[in-house]
Order: C-alpha cells, then sequence, then structure tokens
C-alpha cells in the first residue's frame, strides 16, 4: 500500500468480507463519489437508526452534503453524531454455474466520521461547486442563491480520512467440481444511462452545451 | 388514505420534508423494491453507525436480505438490532431557473424494523424466490445450493409495516418572480439500462430467454 496515494485501513473500514475486492486507493474513493449523484447516510438517534438518501459532491478531501435547516438531517449529524456514509454503483449481475457463487459487480465505498457544519463565508462557494457536478456553466446562468435561501441551508462535510472502498468487476468465480454444469455463465451488465432532455413548458431558452451534450455524454 | 393499499406513517415515518412528495401506498412500496437489486441498510453498534449495501428481494410484505453467517450483517441484525433499510432510484436531475430550486426526481423508500432470521426450511426457498428476481428460470437450471452453503448462510426478513416512501417526477417548479430568468429549464433524465451480455469465456451454453432478454428488456 503506497502511504501518498491509499487510506490506512481503520478497524471500521478494514474490508472483512471477500477480503479481495477491497481498494483502499484514493483514486478509487475519489472516482466512486464523482461518479455519485446520491449518497447513503446512516446515523442513530432516539428513535433508532437512520438512513437517508441526499445528493453529495467532492471538494478536495471531503465529501458534502447539504440539507434545509430544520431537517433532521441538518440538526443532527452538524451535533457530533457517528455517521457512516454509503455510495454504490451496480454494474452487473453475476451468473455463475453454481446458485452459491453468483453475484454482483459494483463499486462501492463508505465513509465513516462526523460531519462539521461549512461556515457561511464558504456556504455560496460549495453550493456553487455542487452546481458545477450538476451541470458545469450553469452556476453562471441560474440565479444565485439569495441570502435567505443560503441562510436556510445547511451544508456539512465529512473527512475522506475513513474511508474504503470495495470492487467487483469481471465475470464469475465457478469452483472445479461445478464447471461441468450445463448452464450459461457471464455478467449481464447495466449501466447509468442518460435519457433525452425534457425541457420545461414554460422553457424559452437554447439548450446549453450541459443539456445538449446530456444525452450523448454518459 | 385508504387502509386497504396503504400503511398508515408512524412517528418514523411521517415524511416532513417537502411532505407533497410522500406516497404511503403499499403498491408504491413494492414497485420501488421490486424495481431495486440492492438496498443499504442502516444500524448502529458499539463502533458507531453503519450503512450495508446489500442485494434485497421481496416476498409478499417482506423484505428479504441474506449475508454469510459471519458477517457482521448477519450477526448484528438478527439479534434485535433497530434497522433502517432504504431504497432510491434516480431518475433524473431537476434544472431550475434559481439556484435554489435545483431538485432531483427519484423513487425511495425506507423501511424501519427489525430483521428476523429465516429459519432453515424457508431458507432455500427464500433463496430461489431471489434468484426468480435475478434471471426468472435460471433456479431451475444453475448448481442449487447444497447444505453446506445454505447452512453458511444467513437468510433475514423484515416486516413492511413501518415504511414509507418518497417519490418526485415531473419538471422544475419555479416561483413567479424567477419566471423572467433567461436560463434553460426542465429535466436531465437517465435511467438504469441494460447492456449487452457478456457470456463467460468458459461458457458452452447457448443464452437462455433471461439473458437474450436482457438487453432489449430493461
Amino acid at each position: 500500500m503506497n502511504k501518498a496515494t491509499s487510506i490506512a485501513p481503520s478497524e471500521r473500514t478494514q474490508v472483512r468480507r471477500i477480503a479481495e475486492n477491497a481498494d483502499y486507493e484514493r483514486a478509487t474513493l475519489y472516482a466512486i463519489i464523482d461518479d455519485a449523484y446520491l449518497c447513503h447516510v446512516a446515523f442513530a438517534d432516539d428513535k433508532g437508526s437512520h438512513c437517508i438518501p441526499t445528493a453529495c459532491w467532492r471538494e478536495e478531501n471531503y465529501l458534502y452534503i447539504h440539507a434545509a435547516n430544520p431537517s433532521r438531517l441538518a440538526k443532527i449529524l452538524v451535533n457530533g453524531a457517528s455517521a457512516c456514509v454509503a455510495i454504490t454503483h451496480l454494474d452487473g449481475l453475476v451468473l455463475a454455474r453454481a446458485a452459491f457463487n453468483h453475484s454482483m459487480n459494483y463499486r462501492s465505498a463508505m465513509i465513516y466520521g462526523v460531519f462539521e457544519r461549512v461556515e457561511d463565508e464558504h456556504k455560496a462557494a460549495s453550493m456553487a461547486a455542487f452546481m458545477d457536478k450538476l451541470a458545469l456553466g450553469r452556476q453562471q446562468q441560474a440565479r444565485p442563491g439569495n441570502r435567505a435561501e443560503l441562510a436556510g441551508t445547511t451544508v456539512m462535510r465529512i473527512a475522506l480520512t475513513e474511508a474504503a472502498c470495495k470492487v467487483r468487476s469481471g465475470g464469475p468465480n465457478d469452483d472445479e467440481e461445478d464447471m461441468a454444469f450445463d448452464v450459461w455463465t457471464g455478467v449481464l451488465p447495466f449501466t447509468r444511462q442518460t435519457l433525452a432532455p425534457i425541457a420545461h413548458e414554460s422553457n424559452t431558452q437554447a439548450a446549453p452545451d450541459y443539456v445538449r451534450n446530456w444525452y450523448q455524454s454518459k
């Protein structure tokens, strides 16, 4: 493991199940986050555990999320709650000869830690980075967030210091004794496919680059 | 709300943020689960909160998952841990005239409760139901799970009794005062797209229906 490019596993991020799929490279983690529009955040309160899907983006070595100030997510996470963030891209179904050896191809990331509040002076820049992820260039076209809107939004970030990835790709791993079993074996892949943009009925503007390139680009 | 077809919200499943997107219909919940190959399960132990992606399937009014016996997931969940299961399908980016009104289209489900162990006599049938979801008909072709494989697998289920969905579709909701803002507005949709099946190099069999129909069917 190269200390400059990888993240040392902690007790919580040391992959134990199918450990050969573990990946502690920072580049892998960044790629998985950057390819995701949303993450799932786990935390607990006096009502039990919660698993909340929310939009996410990355700036340097932090994962960012945002929420309305009155939301449970905003109120609990910036108050020191132990959090775990998961991002999972499913890439295919892996059909092996034995039922037991069936699997899935995936790229998954898990981040442990505590969120911190992004202070007011950095909030607008963080939301701009989020917009750049969604639609590069739109930041300069849309009506920017005003004071009240920004004030009503909590932006939070979690450091990518206690994190690990798990990645599976390729075909099935059949056992030697199953090889004579007569059944199709291979992968049924899928991907996130962009579809044709749908202009709103009130739209009057020509499609900018990030709209025109949407359908072809992914 | 029709009591026969919907699920009464609990304190934990009453949607509070953007409550007009709440959906408590059982049919919506079932459709979201049936369209998902994986869920994220949140639970907590003495090391903090965890958010674990895992394959899921549905039988009647239960969501099922499975895990190797020695895994943390299996050990903790069948011992009464408070769990929250989330499934989120992301359908598109919603580009509004104001940065603040940007959104995403999604279909999400959240289930609260405690998992119970599926006892040995029902395990094989549950795993068969899982296989039917992945590839209908393969159950009769693949080498079935043997005694040791089944014995090493924990199958768990959670009742769909404390659950809610949240669904957003359609275009942006612009504010009246932003309508004169000259910027493209609409939806950038995506979908889970199947790709051409990849037979393993060791494969000798013709593609069965669930393989031949994979690329066209979704």
